[in-house]
């Protein structure tokens, strides 16, 4: 038994979260395991994977007491959070509805919530209630149980979606566990969510993806790279991160992106008209009106 | 007398450059006498400038040596350096062409480089062969003599876009000079040079402000910027730049400008086309090819 599991089993008799089950062992629900633990805020630790050496690494470093089924995890767990792809959490809620606790709560990391929230309904049925709704803003280049962080929460922001089904209570209980992660803890409607995110953060994602595959494309691409510089380098470090997961969140939260999108057209399109016009009072309003927008983000951050 | 002037005059007699005159004495015309007069490149410097509080504050710093108007400049320098808005070259070429010395050299530092061509051939009728036009890729969020620096341009490229009246000679005086400066030259052709910025530096800087405005503009713009992370953070920095400065950036680039934009909403197309019909395996593969592309590029820098 290692420092850390010893420490969890003392803290486990008054501990707020007496048992906690985390869906996806790596940055993400790794880290809200070890946050929570350092909080003393939880008893045992389950841990739920597909992956084998994932699991055993997260067993190794002390994130998860226990490696188990998701049927046990639903039937021990007093809080569940799913980390996990979201594409998957249609078939663990299938496997732990019947198993639940009659007071146990879900929670979830995924990045859109539209979609999520269909899928937990159509599974949990009448036990809807018990699923609150989260997403943590935070992520890294890193991924796995090695880049679990006990400190990736503090300061960042995480959004609940609160459905009606919810009783405020279990969302007290959620956000309580975020809190004690240092993390600051807002309130959002689920179609709100979808969207601010498909504008701040997809959105963005999207547009470096094509800018840079339109250089990628270009007959002179090495010439181009061997010239650009740093506000290049800044404008498409996202471009650079997991295609599979992009993807993903792309395709969940279309019906945002396309919102979205359609009014990035429509100011590209009167930019590109100015531009042919050679309207350069038009154009400097437009440059005008970003820039200050982007200072006033960066002098209240 | 300060120290700096003292050093210049005592290099002046030796002086690869025993003249060098520069128009417009801030960030990229300052960093330049002054990289050039710590590698004892040059003689005297002379200042040109119509902002006299900044020719006072450059001569105070000993970035330059004498402030003079243009056509004096023209009689007396070896090499001049236009640092000034691309705008303003036409009249200060005017101001200084029959005054010319028979060898001396003019070179420039605007982001783009055919319409530059342009100006000063119109201007300098058969004495076009004496400039050499040149584009130092450095800048900062900065301006001013105050942030004159003699590293800036230390493993900096700088691209000269040598035209065909050109001597050789003359070629080889203005890359020693930037070699002096501590910079990794760079010869394009003109047109491939405009087409290559308009790439990696306009295009981001005009996709950025068009992305910026559009959530300026949304109707709940503060709520998005309250949760936006670390990839809003980076995408959108270029567009806090000035206002003024790219309006003439995109008007003197207009024709590569459109070029590139076309492509760009060519692959824009292809891919919203790709997220209306949920194609997973076309968004991944334009997903992975970015990253791809983009990873290679700073394994490389």
């Amino acid at each position: 038994m290692t420092g850390a599991t010893a420490q969890a089993h003392t803290a486990g008799t008054a501990a707020p979260i007496p048992v906690l089950a985390v869906v996806g062992v790596g940055l993400i629900g790794g880290s809200f395991a070890a946050a929570l633990r350092r909080a003393g805020q939880v008893g045992t630790v389950l841990g739920v994977g597909r992956n084998g050496p994932s699991l055993a690494k997260a067993r190794q470093l002390g994130l998860i007491d226990e490696a188990v089924g998701a049927a046990e995890a639903a039937a021990r767990a007093d809080l569940i959070m799913l980390a996990a792809p979201v594409g998957t959490f249609g078939a663990i809620l299938a496997e732990m509805r019947d198993a639940l606790k009659p007071d146990a709560l879900i929670t979830d990391a995924g990045s859109t919530k539209l979609e999520v929230v269909q899928a937990a309904r159509a599974v949990l049925g009448d036990r809807i209630g018990c699923f609150v709704p989260g997403h943590p803003i935070a992520g890294a280049e890193k991924t796995g149980p090695d880049a679990a962080d006990p400190g990736l929460y503090t300061g960042r922001n995480v959004v609940l979606t609160p459905i009606p089904e919810n009783h405020p209570a279990g969302v007290a209980r959620v956000r309580a566990a975020w809190e004690a992660c240092g993390a600051r803890v807002l309130e959002m409607d689920t179609a709100e969510h979808d969207r601010v995110l498909a504008s701040v953060s997809h959105m963005p994602h999207f547009l470096a993806a094509v800018y840079v595959a339109q250089v990628a494309r270009s007959a002179d691409s090495r010439q181009r790279l061997a010239i650009a510089g740093s506000g290049f380098r800044d404008f498409t470090r996202i471009a650079a991160g997991s295609a599979e997961m992009w993807r993903d969140i792309f395709l969940s939260n279309r019906a945002a992106m396309k919102a979205e999108l359609s009014e990035v057209r429509a100011v590209l399109d009167a930019a590109e008209r100015a531009l042919d016009a050679g309207d350069g009072a038009a154009l400097e309003s437009l440059l005008e009106e970003a820039a200050r927008f982007r200072r006033d983000w960066k002098a209240g951050a």
